[in-house]
């Protein structure tokens, strides 16, 4: 990631659960990746815009790639803080990169690139209203 | 559980994911949980039967009460064992009980038990097609 | 469970993510078991305890039997609300009680049991910090 | 990924669970990365090594980077099947390359880095015994 996403964007904070820990007493590492999906459903509230509202209309936003660096553990308990922001823009998928970090201190980062598609799994086009919302976001 | 499930009943085998642990170094105790439904899927297709299919034809199994008694801990790539029996039937609904062993050793034993519903959601009579293998196994 | 838990007990509210759900789009029923294990650390925290530190200290609190009664299902992006009390106590264990709601609405209700065990996993009596804040309880 | 990964390497099937679906009737997508662990401690099984025996001996494999390419959806009771290979040894690291099929189709491709460390997260050399299964490899 060539940018350090700024606290002006949308954050999230999760309290880490003693489920996502392994027998190395931190959290394992598929986890990190439902941390990034409270990331971008926050991101799009925060935007003023429900997924799951958007899902209703027949939208969906699948993943079709992702990539974690994991930094330093993130262990039970700690309040850890998901920084989202949307990386990269194509005419039918959207790219979303995130920074976990506890304390100050960062713990993972990544991306997950995503295809808007229908209710048949048909990549269709940006709706307008994530369109809008992207405009803002440059204007 | 009063009864014992024999051998002869549906089982399957299950390698522990490093997933499945804990910091305690043991197998977290919401997992036992997704053993029971591989128990309850393979205990169906031993009679013959997808649940797959049966979800297919619009007949699904939500699961209504859920319970684990936790006898010894299960670990990382411990090859456990999942017996499978139906273990009470109603007109509308059914319950499976479950025994987890590994190497002999009893790890944890539970219930589950399911209404009958359409897509709906709506409680239906028990399939025809379940009907006769229940029969079966009482015949 | 006899008694319904009031809200001035411990509570805890949870956004539902995506992944906690399954393909009949609503919560996959081992989940509320780790929405119940965040109702108990919250319910220590609340009376100021954290079980971080109890486990640094030498006492783990493992799970011998849950108990889970399915009412309504929770979707993705509910804000869930976990309201825990301790329901039975031992000389060498506990027994939380969990109620999750969503605006209002019972969800999910249940019980864990609870053991004092060592690092060595051999029962122990209650650790005293724990008796006070039970004995405040009742006082 | 350059290579196509050969049968001849380790292969492991696993029958997906209800439990890793999501409401999109498909495989949350956080759980490949579980599917890799299982391929790679299969690859170090395969090579006459348990990863379980590793950690006891000090030695572990925590992950640096994750990467996972989804091309097709893995559903509910599919039986899938995940090819491993090493595709990077470095002094202190390695790196597993992962291809996830169904019934021939190609439905995910993956990495993940590991260094190895010790019992204090510490860098350590690659162990003997591994350096001699990777030599073997090349031989």
């Amino acid at each position: 990631m060539e940018n350090i996403i700024k606290p002006a964007e949308s954050e999230v904070s999760i309290r880490v659960p003693y489920a996502d820990t392994d027998q190395m007493g931190m959290v394992y590492y598929a986890n990190y990746f439902v941390y990034f999906e409270r990331g971008r459903t926050e991101w799009l509230r925060a935007k003023g815009l429900e997924y799951r509202s958007l899902e209703e209309k027949g939208t969906y936003l699948p993943v079709i790639e992702s990539y974690c660096k994991y930094r330093a553990p993130a262990r039970y308990d700690d309040l850890i803080i998901v920084r989202t922001i949307v990386s990269e823009i194509g005419s039918c998928s959207l790219q979303f990169s995130y920074e976990i970090t506890c304390l100050g201190k960062l713990i993972a980062e990544g991306t997950t690139k995503h295809p808007f598609v229908n209710r048949q799994m048909k990549p269709v086009r940006i709706p307008e209203e994530i369109q809008k919302i992207l405009e803002n976001k440059n204007g």
